[in-house]
Formats: C-alpha cells, sequence, structure tokens
C-alpha cells in the first residue's frame, strides 16, 4: 500500500493518516481538492514528495468538482481556484507547488473537451506518483554507495516510505543499503515537536529489520563528537540554487554538528525539490506552526508546561551549503559547487522526462 | 522556601520534588545519606549546585545514622561509607564531590567528640546552602551586566531557583537583569528528553513576570541565524581547567548555533564547578541515563515510540572553549585565555572563604 494514492474503487484520494501511527493505522480520504489541502495543512499526509503527489490528486479531485463541458472554464478554475488553495497550504516544500504546476501544465496541453483534459489531470498525477517511487529507488541506489559496512547514521525526521508515495528519500538509502547486506546502525533524531522520528522512522525501521535507538535531537552532537556516527542522511523541503537546504526544524544545528566533527551530511532529494529560481536560502518561506504543538507534550498522561505557557514553532530552518557535502538526486550525487552542478542535475532531469 | 534546605522541625533534608512540577508542587523529605542519593540520582533534585548542596546534608544526615562516640569511627563511616555513596549517585557535575569533600575537610578540622564532628557537618553543609545564594547574587550582578534593553536571549535547561538552593545561575542573570528594569524575551529551550526548559524554567518565568516562548531544541539555530536572540545564557556541571564546559545534553549543538552566527555564548557557573584537575572536556565523565527518559514520551495520552523501541540517552555533552566567549563567576566575569583566568578565579574564591 502507498502512503498516497488514487483509489479507483472509491475515486478519491487515499492517504495513510500519519497523525496517528504507530498507535493507529487508519486510512484517511479527499473527495475534493479543500480536503486535499486540509489534509496536507493538518499533516494526515507529510513529507515534500508525498504532498507534491497529494496536490498533483487534489487537482485531478478538483477536475471533477466543477460541472463544466466547457475546456477553457475548467482550466481556468484549475489556475485560479485549485492550484492556489493547494499551493498555500504549505509554504516551504517547493514540491507541493512543482506538482501543481506539472498538473496545471499537463491540463493546458490537452486539446479536447472537458473531459480530455479531466483524464490527463489524472493521469498525469498518477504519473508524478509512480516517478516518485522510481526516483526514490535511483536515489537509493546512489545514496547506498555512500554508505560502508558498519556504519552508524543519524537520520532527521522522517523521509522514508510514509514521507513519499514509497520507499523513501534519505531513509530509503538506509534501506537500500542495509538490502544490500550491508551492517547499519541508525541513530533516529526524535525531531521534536511533531516526533516525526520517534513515531514514523522508528516505526519503519521496525519494519524493515534495521536496528536503531531513538535518541533526543539534542544527543546528536554528542554522538557526532564522541566519534559514535559516521555519516548523517537528511531529506529536505527545498533546496535554493546554491545548496541551500531548507529542511525540517533542527537540520541546521545537526549539520553544524555534523561539520565540526568532520561527518559527512548529505541530503537525498529527488531533483524536484531543488528550486533553480531562488538563489539563496534566505529565500525560502518559512512555516511557522501551531504554538500547540510544541506545548502538546505529555509525560505520564499529564501536560508538562504551565498552562499559560506560550511557544514559537517554526517547522523548518535552512543550512547554509557550506556545510553541506553533497546532494543526493535521482540524476547522481551532486557535489559543490552546487551552483553549477545543480543546474545540470535539474536539465538532465527535465530532458529525461 | 529554598529547592534545598535543612527542616529543623523535621531534623531532615527538605526537598522541593522537580518531578512533578509544575502540575503537582510537592516537598520530599531524606531521612538518610542513602534517600539523599537516591533523591539525587532520580532527580527529585536537579541543578549543579542544588545537588551540591543537597549532599553536603547528606553527609550530615550520615553522621547522625552512626551511633558511635568515637570521633575516628565516625570520620572512616563518614570517609568510606557516605562520601563515595553519595559521590556515586551522579558523575557528571563536580559540585557533587565538591560539596561532599567539603564537608569531609571540616569534619577532619573539628576536634572534641563525635557530635563537636556532627555539629561542624551540619553546619558545613548550612553554609555551603547560604554561600550558594549569596555566590548566585554574586553572578548575577556581574553577568547582568552582559545583557542589554531589548534583548532576546536563549536559555537551555534549568538554572534558576530549582537547579540550585536559591536564586540560580543562568536563570539569576536574566531575573537580575528583569529586576533592574531591562526589557527581556527569553526563547526557552524545552530540553529534551526531561523537560527542564519547558516545565520548571518556563514556571520560573511565569512567576518572575518575565516574557517567554517556549522552542524546541531543534529551534534554536533558527532563532539564532535570522537575528531573533542576542545572546545565549547556560549553567554548567563541570568546567574543565580549559574552558571546555559539560553542560545538560544539547548545549554542545546550541553553542555551535551561537557561534556560527557571532552570537555570544556566557555559561554562568560557580567557582566550585571549575575543576582544574582536569586539563580537557574529554576527561570529564558523561552519564547515560535511563532510555526510558526518551521513550516515555507522550502525545494526547498515548505512547509515540514503537512497543519495541530502544533508545540512548547521554545526559550531558561538553562544549569546547573555542566556543564560550565568556563564563561568568561569582568572582567575575572569565574571558579566554580560560586556561590562566580560570585558575585566577577559583584561586581568588578559595582565598575569599
Amino acid at each position: 500500500m502507498r502512503t498516497v494514492e488514487w483509489s479507483s474503487e472509491k475515486q478519491a484520494l487515499q492517504l495513510i493518516d500519519q497523525r496517528l501511527l504507530p498507535s493507529e493505522f487508519r486510512l484517511a480520504y479527499c473527495h475534493t481538492y479543500q480536503e486535499t489541502a486540509d489534509a496536507i495543512r493538518t499533516m494526515v499526509v507529510r513529507g515534500a514528495p508525498a504532498i507534491g503527489a497529494a496536490a498533483a490528486f487534489g487537482m485531478a479531485l478538483a477536475a471533477r468538482q466543477i460541472a463544466t463541458n466547457d475546456r477553457q472554464t475548467l482550466l481556468d478554475f484549475l489556475e485560479n481556484e485549485a492550484a492556489p488553495a493547494l499551493k498555500a497550504a504549505r509554504p516551504t516544500a517547493v514540491n507541493l507547488a512543482w506538482a501543481v504546476d506539472r498538473v496545471l501544465a499537463a491540463a493546458r496541453k490537452t486539446q479536447g473537451s472537458a473531459d480530455d483534459v479531466r483524464q490527463a489531470v489524472l493521469e498525469e498525477a498518477q504519473r508524478i506518483a509512480d516517478e516518485d517511487v522510481a526516483i526514490n529507488k535511483r536515489m537509493a541506489e546512489y545514496g547506498a554507495t555512500l554508505i560502508e559496512d558498519g556504519d552508524t547514521v543519524i537520520h532527521h525526521c522522517n523521509t522514508g516510505a510514509l514521507a513519499t508515495v514509497d520507499w523513501g528519500t534519505a531513509l530509503g538509502v538506509i534501506r537500500m543499503a542495509h538490502e544490500q547486506g550491508k551492517r547499519i546502525h541508525v541513530l533516529v533524531d526524535e525531531t521534536r515537536p511533531r516526533l516525526q522520528g520517534a513515531r514514523l522512522t522508528a516505526w519503519e525501521l521496525s519494519q524493515y529489520g534495521i536496528p536503531y535507538d531513538i535518541i533526543s535531537d539534542n544527543a546528536a552532537g554528542y554522538f557526532l563528537r564522541t566519534g559514535q556516527a559516521q555519516k548523517v542522511f537528511v531529506g529536505a523541503d527545498r533546496v535554493a540554487r546554491n545548496g541551500d537546504v531548507a529542511n525540517k526544524i533542527g537540520t541546521y544545528m545537526l549539520a553544524l554538528a555534523a561539520y565540526d566533527n568532520g561527518v559527512p551530511f548529505y541530503p537525498v532529494v529527488p531533483t524536484s525539490t531543488i528550486d533553480l529560481s531562488l538563489a539563496h536560502g534566505s529565500q525560502i518561506p518559512i512555516e511557522e506552526r501551531d504554538p500547540e504543538e510544541v506545548l502538546a507534550i505529555q509525560l505520564r498522561g499529564r501536560p508538562v508546561v504551565p498552562a499559560d505557557a506560550t511557544a514559537r514553532n517554526p517547522a523548518f530552518d535552512v543550512t547554509p551549503a557550506r556545510l553541506v557535502t553533497a546532494i543526493v538526486t535521482e540524476e547522481g550525487i551532486v557535489r559543490p559547487p552546487f551552483e553549477v552542478h545543480l543546474a545540470d542535475v535539474v536539465r538532465r532531469a527535465q530532458q529525461g522526462e
């Protein structure tokens, strides 16, 4: 079962609801683009590649919501109503806009009836989803060459099958190396505030039979400084032209600690995550989410914070390119100077399409 | 009410039980040195200065536990039974050994009967507790000169009244600046895994009327990199001769992020936390605590991690001296070269005793 897929039976977008995992496995269905935007906003579905695919299917749902036989009316609705709503659901991951724009382009390219456009939109969404799985496996093959037998690697957030349509990015690399017979131990950053590491990555690793230990995010520096970790692998939500990497909050501090100890730091990203329109990471919009995500923590069934406590909750940060050893993509491993080599892989990926 | 104090009424050590704060305020009493060691180990009392004072009173309890009229028998018991048990309760904070050794020295110096020794031990413990409050206020006066009106400061763990006998170290600096009329905003690292920031520091700041926001530890780098914090203040559990600082896990990554953005990083420590016998921080023993502290996290009353999850839980890390801007002590603000200036302040403090 994929994290994000089209249900022919229900004629709806089917998602694995990630908010309740691992204590409860539940499927969620979106029947409209508005429900899809909500599911992205509330993190029923999360992870840059997964929300890209979900938004693509959201466009397919939108195309069915407007009862028109006029091709142009349908295109206008997709472009002016559905696309902006889906893109606005979360601002940082560029995959969302990338997928919506790709579906829009496919719609515009389609001549014929409104129903032909509807069909083209669904097919393009399906193609995005299928390609995501194939791309992840290609990234995993490249990335696995960076892992040596016996390595302990640190991993931040969740970048596995649950963050993508299937297989995963950074966690996909770890999984591939494991399937190749390399012995790996994973130090799983719990990833406050939403605990995607402790909840989702630990659950995936348990299923794959890969040994791991959960650590508080605070502890990564200790393991790096005491020589207990040899590599760091993360995903990303947007990579700027110069190689600056926006990813889940905490990635920057992790990258600093890796750099300070000479440990390689590898973001694993499909080329759809690379945004050549932005010169630097400082131009990437950073989402600040509900403070309640920070304040909701409990121990022994009790709240932890004072009743009147307030919080700040930025969801992402930007790791400057100088801390990045190399970026793993489906077109190969990109090393500095990123300014040159990122543009190269994006070009190659677009030519391959 | 002090965090650590002698109860004349109960003839016992009275502690504010910090495990249940802020949802429940409870006092705990120790009647033996073994109970005192347990209270330190299980973190009924925590914070380097507080556990130092608690251990000193633990020695006073030990002196009453052995029913002897022989001075030497009493001294042997204190030295060979009580002192090692109390020192072993937690390995990283040197204040524990410092306080126990100071009480032992007072005991040995005391001529006369076993009861005279008992009296001297209790008086020395009381002196340590009283001095802690006075020392904290002196540190706070020095440290407050580093804070400018309008500053936002990042603070890690809890270093307030609850981490000391009273007043606090790093948080004491912030409190002093606030009482001097400076406007301060505090970004409170929640401090996983035991959440001393979200639980205790937030609670103290609420009581002092100092505005704050709790942040996940992951987010400190974001606020530093975006220019939203001007200073970082932390406590410490042990400072080596060269200025390497052992403190609550996560401090090293916080210091890296401060350094990377040119933001001053200030540990605030009584001279009793400086261990001139260790040349480097790598010689400081780092306690690794029960993984359950990491795994016990809950959301919506439910466990977060898979049932078979494992964890690692180092409680401290070492921040190299090169990342430390200055160290605030009761003898003044110590700047590099720390190798020279730390020895100076320790000498001054010992001469002042």
